[in-house]
């Protein structure tokens, strides 16, 4: 497998073309944006940091028979994934009320949801990725409503698996952020990434934040936070 | 039944206790209002209309065997209602793209919604009434998966009759808000009021505006044309 030429320039990953058309290399950046990149930064390691805390994410999830775009690691920051055609909607699920969320009901930071909460968000920057329904995705073409149906059973399936993970590193995990795409044989797969960057963490102790929270907030330390999570996990740095 | 003490007065009605711990009145008030409150005018005539309009659209919806609020009309501008327990999440189904779907989405007005969309609002000025799910309604208590399932089914069922009623006058239904309470009995009933001041409603010729979109946007004629759409479907003012 070689790598070859760009192909896609995203806010913290480059995704590019290799020899075989079924195959991708995925380059984590060590840019950290937030607001729609209106803040953008390099952070030391980042890059490094959440390849590897993705490709152990990608892992355990695999064992757990979800399917992942992860082939296999490349370097330090570039892991060999499957192509995907990438369907435009993420899914967001909440264990606990915080960011937009609070923002825009109008509930307090902290609050635990039961049942969990379950959201569709257009991936459109020029648009600030706006929330949708399912109506929406199925009506404008961006998801059919059987692929929707199984993004949330897979998102509710992945939280299950990830929460009790996060949990045994004495940690909540708050929300996350999930991308799918349809593989050459029409399978739902998972894509994109799993890292601190798009979820939140908190200690279940403190409820310090561990998360891209950090950044967004201004409160430091926002690598040495993604490192300590990677620790309590057991992934090697 | 005797009208008492002032309840809740709303941005278009004022609702009335009676006599009868099971009936309230509704004042349609000539108050026309646009942007959570920001832009308010007097309108004459426009609290009469919209009760005969609503008292004959919540007539036909009875026919067809939607359970309404309406009890009688009790003057020109109010009516007797049955008591609900008001469910505060606005149901909004779409059969073309305007407003807030427009702007959100980067998508084109007049386009046709295939399928139709249905959209739920928490109903809450302060906030803006934020667009939310079903399982935001549920895990904050809001309403219960059940209500909101007959509550869609309701809603796509009202869209159905309506939208015929309003073709054969010779317009579109374009998206309409409906709200829905909770009777003595535990039934899911039709409550709020259906007028053009909550629905959009096109000339399926010439697509001349014939809603409350005549106020927001300046282009006058706000109430004559209300009076237009009630001449079609034969309301009598």
């Amino acid at each position: 497998m070689e790598k070859r030429s760009e192909l896609y320039r995203g806010k913290a990953k480059t995704v590019y073309t290799t020899d075989d058309p079924g195959l991708l290399v995925l380059e984590f950046r060590n840019d950290t944006s937030a607001f729609d990149g209106e803040k953008v930064e390099q952070l030391d390691r980042k890059g490094m940091v959440n390849n590897k805390f993705n490709n152990f994410i990608m892992a355990k999830l695999e064992q757990q028979g979800i399917r992942t775009q992860l082939v296999e690691v490349l370097s330090d920051n570039e892991t060999v994934v499957k192509k995907l055609d990438m369907i435009p909607v993420e899914c967001v699920v909440r264990n606990y009320a915080a960011g937009s969320l609070v923002r825009r009901l109008g509930v307090e930071e902290g609050t635990a949801l039961d049942p969990v909460t379950f959201e569709l968000f257009l991936k459109n920057d020029a648009l600030h990725d706006p929330m949708i329904n399912e109506s929406h995705a199925v009506a404008f073409g961006w998801a059919t409503a059987e692929q929707l149906t199984e993004m949330k059973s897979l998102t509710l399936q992945i939280n299950s698996i990830l929460k009790q993970l996060f949990a045994d590193g004495g940690m909540l995990l708050v929300d996350f952020k999930l991308e799918f795409g349809v593989d050459a044989d029409g399978n739902i797969v998972l894509g994109d990434e799993f890292s601190p960057d798009g979820c939140r963490l908190w200690d279940a102790e403190t409820r310090k934040k561990l998360d891209k929270d950090r950044f967004r907030q201004g409160l430091g330390g926002v690598v040495e936070a993604y490192e300590e999570v990677a620790a309590r996990l057991g992934v090697e740095l």
